[in-house]
């Protein structure tokens, strides 16, 4: 419920330094990912959180300007960008509705044809990226380019050896891509398909970096040069999805305790828009059952019950 | 995204009204629902919508005080009132996580060992009901009760040739019963269960009555006399579980069009919730494939670009 | 098994008793089961095991002649009464192929719109007894005659008590009747049939009865009294459906270890056909944990090793 | 069917004279598979068939030494090569249980983590060549000697043209072994299995040559040359996986219509074992809509009809 308490600026620098310190005090902060060592040697203890304004003022906390890796919160920006290309024709070949556990994907992948449910589920990300390249004959290239330009940030990169260690662990992403080329649904070779894949999940950012890179969904389209990306239309869109199904197989309870879009990576990031106020970058590398960041998720909530800038 | 055009009240009464004046100029008003007798008679061209304010001003247009089957509308307030009585322990019984298409809420249940996804699927309904029914010993009393009280109008009431057409058509949400049932999920006895659950969804109310009973939900949990239904943080359950469920297969599409927080029902009525603001209700008995009401999501999709009063 | 060792008739009594006495050697008898108090009372250590030939000369062991509990077992007997009545348009109702496990029963029943994939699964049986109800209107009294007609026991009955234990344990079987009666292929009100499914389960009969009972699929669909139940295609489909899909989700294995027809029941019985030489049953309540009597699959590998009468 | 109706050698010569007749007076041959071209190429007018008597015989008619592709046939012995060097280990990562459709075999595997529900299902097929592989280095090298040696045609042969059509439309068994390495049930890299089973499935033979080769199943495991390949036991276990899960989804029905173990290929061909006494090649390119030939089935039930040689 965006009942604005202030209708100028906030002060966000108090809040995030009160939630910092509450996240100090509470225990319990999960497990780092472990099924590749670059994720598992994080220390859970990690935690930075910061806010963008509109206008590029950005506020943080904590280890705000450490980088760490993105993993699936790229996949908002890859569909932006091909969003921004193919406009609705995209959603011939995704959808953008919730899909339930991973265990259901499979199943629907074949009910429906090879059409996943929506960009963020691992499959549709896959055929996202798959678009991209397609158009652009180098979908990590331009990921990187735009996150770059968005963040001011020239030295954002990929993380070669993360990107290694997922390819090696990809089967089950290899097993989505396959499947989908049998319907039809992937245009590129699937080897260089998933060479794209693993890139843009190895991508390393910090809160900073992400939470200015998102601005442009808060500006309902708008880049940081002012240029448009993506029309209102197609901005509310991607709000939409990030909402409804941006963490993963807890997107219901997430539309709860924070009540913003959000997209999370197994990295501990979790990335939130404030439409037409501010974005959010949190980071810590804890994760619950789910794979969502426990502090994070838990200062996304502080946050939105300490500002009311919640949607519900 | 709430940014408010005018801080002080809207003048909702003439955006409803050029609403109503594009939807009859518009073709494509879907077909009603035609298992039951009651609702396939329903005027196709039939159009009302409703707006209800904080302190219970109505605006309406068209047949916003015709009295229409609410079907799964009923769901939202079944919910409230369970959860007024039982709190957070009903979510050990059903979740908050939206359920992918029909095909899958059978496979989930098995998978999940009987608990439903959520609340405003059959099988999740059916639970809500069953526990409140437990609680009260008379669960669709309650609701006519709740809803009589909120509305205002003293007359509403279930409509019993429709329970009885439901019920003759009831195999389907037997079977969910007995398959929870034998999970244990289940308290009362399946027929007697089933009968007050399609009681409920018999329920018939005008969009005038539909918008004012659900204003609590808009008030953040405060009733219309000041009494207190749902803590704030129940009131937000209920409206994010509406965002990310409550328009059957659709409710990533609603999201993204409407951006609120709605319930359809199969006879054509949708209400939906601005929270700290308002609340609507529109009817037209056409539906698309999914069962939502064609001029009734287009309504709500114009309500929310004149008026600004999305969440994205 | 086509090559016999003898063409003469062999010495079947030798042959149990040697088996009943390796039985009685050998450890791990399973666990009766124990969802109804009836069976669970058993004591896992009973054995018995009869062969019938095709001219009613019965041999038997241990046990043989004390009353189980039949419970799938009987599905044999009311598939070929129905097919006997009905033919072949019987199979546009429920299929005659292998359905894995009981996961993806329930999946198939949905995708497959309410079709079974065989007799011998619950749904398929529920099926299969819901025609013959049409067809006689009262399947479990002609399932009754026709047993005692066949075993020359007059007093073989069903178990009230039995049937009112599976009756309150029932909601799934009550799950499966009312989700096919939502596509239509249910024709008997659900709790009536579920009365006559429950009835047929709870017959009791004792290894001599259900051996002789068994005789007319030896004999290719000859009664003993001569007359033809089934033709000798349709007694070579039943013994076919037996074959690959008598012992629920352990069809593969019993085929291998035993190579015969075969239907079992969760009481701890076993019937198995040799076309045109013999049948057999065998009982012992110790379950192992797909269903099937240990000691009964291990005296039936034992009987086919010691024999050759195997069909592989 | 265990009464022979004549104790010493058949004249299997005049029964495959007269179903060649009867097949070409029989309309309707169904149509080649049609996604890769040489399949789609052969007239489906071809009718060969072959028996071979234990001791080397062999009996034809119409095309029988006609060479096709054998396709799925070769899973028959790629199990056997590979049950012969690993024994019942096998089975810790291959079930022995029919599967259903294929709709089903995906939702299997990740419900049965990644086991295949038996060798003769792709999924399973993938696996056993995968452990061939690793066992012998050169799975399709094997399967080749040992046809050679059995069918005594010493050009026996893949087809290169056909491994790369397969490959081609590779994408759904791509995903199938990805998807298995995922859960660790597949040692070599993915596209050096495929490769491996791409080439098996090319691998061209006419009746007389599958007919021979096949003849180690009903003599228990012997081979032509006198040695045994697999045990007593393993042949029966390969027997009555053909028989419960040689034909796709129709292995019901092939049970019910022809009554012997057998197993089909997509080329049109199907072999079958009459275990102590005789194998039988049928190839004709028309299938129905199972991947069966047509005039395949339709030979082999008469055969059966004609010589009483059934299991039922």
């Amino acid at each position: 419920m965006v009942i604005m308490t202030t209708t100028s600026s906030l002060a966000f620098q108090p809040v995030l330094e009160r939630i910092a310190e509450e996240m100090e005090h509470t225990p319990g902060r999960g497990r780092p990912a472990d099924y590749i060592p670059a994720l598992a040697a994080r220390d859970p203890h990690s935690f930075g959180m910061a806010v963008a304004e509109l206008d590029g003022t950005v506020y943080g906390v904590g280890d705000w300007r450490e980088p760490f890796s993105t993993q699936s919160i790229t996949k908002v920006f890859t569909l932006a960008l091909d969003l921004a290309r193919e406009g609705d024709a995209l959603w011939e070949h995704v959808g953008r509705e919730p899909s339930g556990n991973p265990f259901n994907s499979l199943v629907q992948l074949e009910y429906e044809h090879g059409i996943p449910r929506n960009p963020f589920i691992n499959a549709g990300a896959l055929v996202v990226t798959d678009r991209l390249q397609t158009r652009t004959g180098d979908a990590s290239g331009e990921l990187r380019a735009f996150l770059r330009a968005e963040s001011g940030n020239p030295v954002l990169d990929f993380d070669a050896e993360v990107a290694a260690s997922e390819s090696a662990h990809g089967d089950r992403n290899a097993a989505l891509a396959h499947f989908m080329a049998s319907y039809g649904n992937i245009d590129n070779p699937v080897p260089a398909l998933l060479d794209q894949y693993f890139r843009q999940c190895s991508l390393t950012a910090s809160c900073a970096d992400l939470a200015l890179a998102t601005t442009f969904l808060a500006r309902h389209g708008i880049r940081a040069d002012g240029t448009r990306l993506l029309t209102r239309s197609q901005a509310k869109q991607v709000n939409a999805v990030m909402l409804t199904c941006g963490t993963y197989d807890a997107a219901g309870e997430f539309a709860y305790r924070v009540g913003l879009p959000g997209k999370s990576g197994v990295g501990g990031g979790i990335i939130a828009v404030v439409p037409g106020r501010c974005t959010l970058c949190v980071w810590s590398p804890g994760l619950d059952e789910r794979g969502n960041s426990v502090a994070g998720v838990a200062a996304l909530d502080r946050f939105t019950t300490l500002t009311g800038l919640s949607v519900f």
